[in-house]
């Protein structure tokens, strides 16, 4: 399912092959593709030859200290390059304070990505929308250039499918999706270990968010919602200041619920709010309405306090969604 | 991955290709294996020609209605045939009522199964302990028949190596298992839908008990444990009358956590008990000499009440396996 035009396969591959020393960037507050994109790249380049730096701006959460090089990740762009790749980054905005326009400007840059929305910022773009991930792109590449793919680098790129994927659960999962993850674990990748390290594990905290989560929510008609205000997390003790502990995406997993929402008190008293719905349901439109963005299945936007005005808001669109699919 | 004599294959190919009308049985509470390589095998040999009763004691759970002929299994083996084949069935007895000896027993049975600890009881047996499922094992059988794999085949076989694997999160997925996905999913079965109407979707009921199970939940040292008590399912009106409602496989995804302990007061006053081991850990050592089984990552057992009395039964023993590992 590769589209880009063959000529900018061909053009990337050759800048790799010529190039000495690589900076590889991926985007800010790193996901699992961004890391293991980055550090199966890093590993492969490094088995033929090439000098490369690993970077991104924000440090990656531990949960992926188990691969390999995670913990060399440097938080600066610093150095003699003579190439950059941009991984899993949809413009030059996204790589953050690890681009330096004074140093990085006349570098050509080399662009890895599966995202519809990239500017195609790079001097050679290699950009597949029908991939289920950047790593499955860097995979093709590896393929492509005949590069060997040990445990380490099989284990980096089965990250960014298992967690771009969910473990294969949503809409970009393809056949070649499973072909790369099988091929992947030919070679030595741990798809169970990866799955759970990558996707599965969480802390105990979390999990008494998610219960409390649960037991507040509301079923109106179709539309499952809940709060956590900042004093829950209080109340709890609960350590992490962020995040609904995956509460939205188990309110849709309901038969009852066609649209689910999490409201969700930040720090400086706003509101962020996450959106899902079933298949045939379409919440991105309510999200971009409120200044936010994302997919039919699942958006959100962030919104003024208090709590109470941001629910009043929100909860009527979402029953006009309902009414109207 | 095939490991039976190849003459078993062909012996079982032989009987199938000769069979004018075929009882086909799947063992009782049926899961999605059961279901789906029931399904799977029925539509295919169908495809063939034959004449196919799909047949099981106990009628598939509603979740299942996706697929196509679930509602035309019957509960009854009566009619004349002259072959019988058991799917997913480890020994005659988890057949149930549907085996009747005295109109069955001068049939021949063909067994297709993948547990480890099948008897062989047919006068074929393809046992597969290394499939993840019984319907990789038939969509083995199919290849090798050379059947048309049409959409409804292909998602009848999806949703038991769905259901088997945890969607490719256990231990018995394998590269082949993932082969074997991408071969149905090209043949026009539907992933993303599968796994979210097999696996995915439950009752919002179910949810509100779990979040009510994750509050009660304590931790202690790296044991995390919760009661489900029957008053707790009767004060938040929760219509199903058995289960955890995956308490203990949550519990168990915490990083805090190497052994996780859930105890079900039944209606008849018994405690049922569901026990989860971080890979390390084995927990089913405790459950057999509790009269249960299962796996050192996975298993269970069931005591006598009250509550105070299997836990004070139960807990010492889980902390001992957490000491001794």
């Amino acid at each position: 399912m590769i589209v880009t035009d063959p000529r900018a396969w061909a053009d990337a591959e050759g800048y790799l092959r010529r190039a000495q020393a690589i900076l590889a960037i991926t985007h800010v507050s790193p996901d699992g593709d961004a890391i293991g994109s980055l550090l199966g790249f890093t590993h492969a380049m490094r088995s033929l030859g090439k000098l490369v730096t690993p970077t991104c701006q924000d440090p990656p959460h531990p949960r992926f200290d188990y691969l390999k090089g995670v913990r060399d990740i440097r938080q600066s762009g610093e150095g003699e390059f003579d190439l950059i790749v941009s991984l899993d980054s949809s413009d030059l905005a996204r790589l953050g304070s690890i681009f330096i326009p004074a140093q990085h400007s006349r570098l050509p840059v080399v662009v890895f990505d599966h995202h519809i929305t990239n500017l195609n910022f790079g001097v050679v773009n290699v950009v597949e929308p029908g991939a289920s991930s950047t790593s499955e792109i860097i995979y093709a590449l590896l393929q492509r250039m005949g590069v060997t793919i040990t445990p380490d680098i099989a284990n980096a790129l089965l990250t960014g499918v298992i967690t771009d994927t969910l473990a294969f659960r949503t809409s970009n999962t393809t056949p070649d999706t499973l072909a790369v993850a099988m091929a992947l674990m030919r070679s030595g990748g741990n798809l169970q270990e990866v799955t759970r390290q990558a996707l599965i594990m969480r802390s105990f905290d979390s999990l008494r968010l998610l219960g409390a989560g649960l037991m507040n929510a509301k079923l109106e008609g179709r539309l499952a919602y809940a709060t956590i205000p900042r004093k829950l997390r209080k109340e709890l003790d609960v350590k992490e200041e962020r995040g609904d502990a995956g509460l939205v995406s188990t309110l849709i997993t309901a038969y009852e619920v066609d649209v689910a929402a999490v409201f969700v008190e930040l720090q400086n008293g706003d509101i962020e709010i996450g959106l899902r719905a079933q298949p045939g349901f379409d919440v991105s439109q309510v999200a971009l309405e409120l200044g936010g963005g994302g997919h039919p299945a699942a958006a959100g936007c962030t919104l003024p306090g208090p709590m109470r005005d941001a629910v009043n808001r929100v909860l009527p669109r979402l029953k006009q969604v309902i009414r109207e699919a």
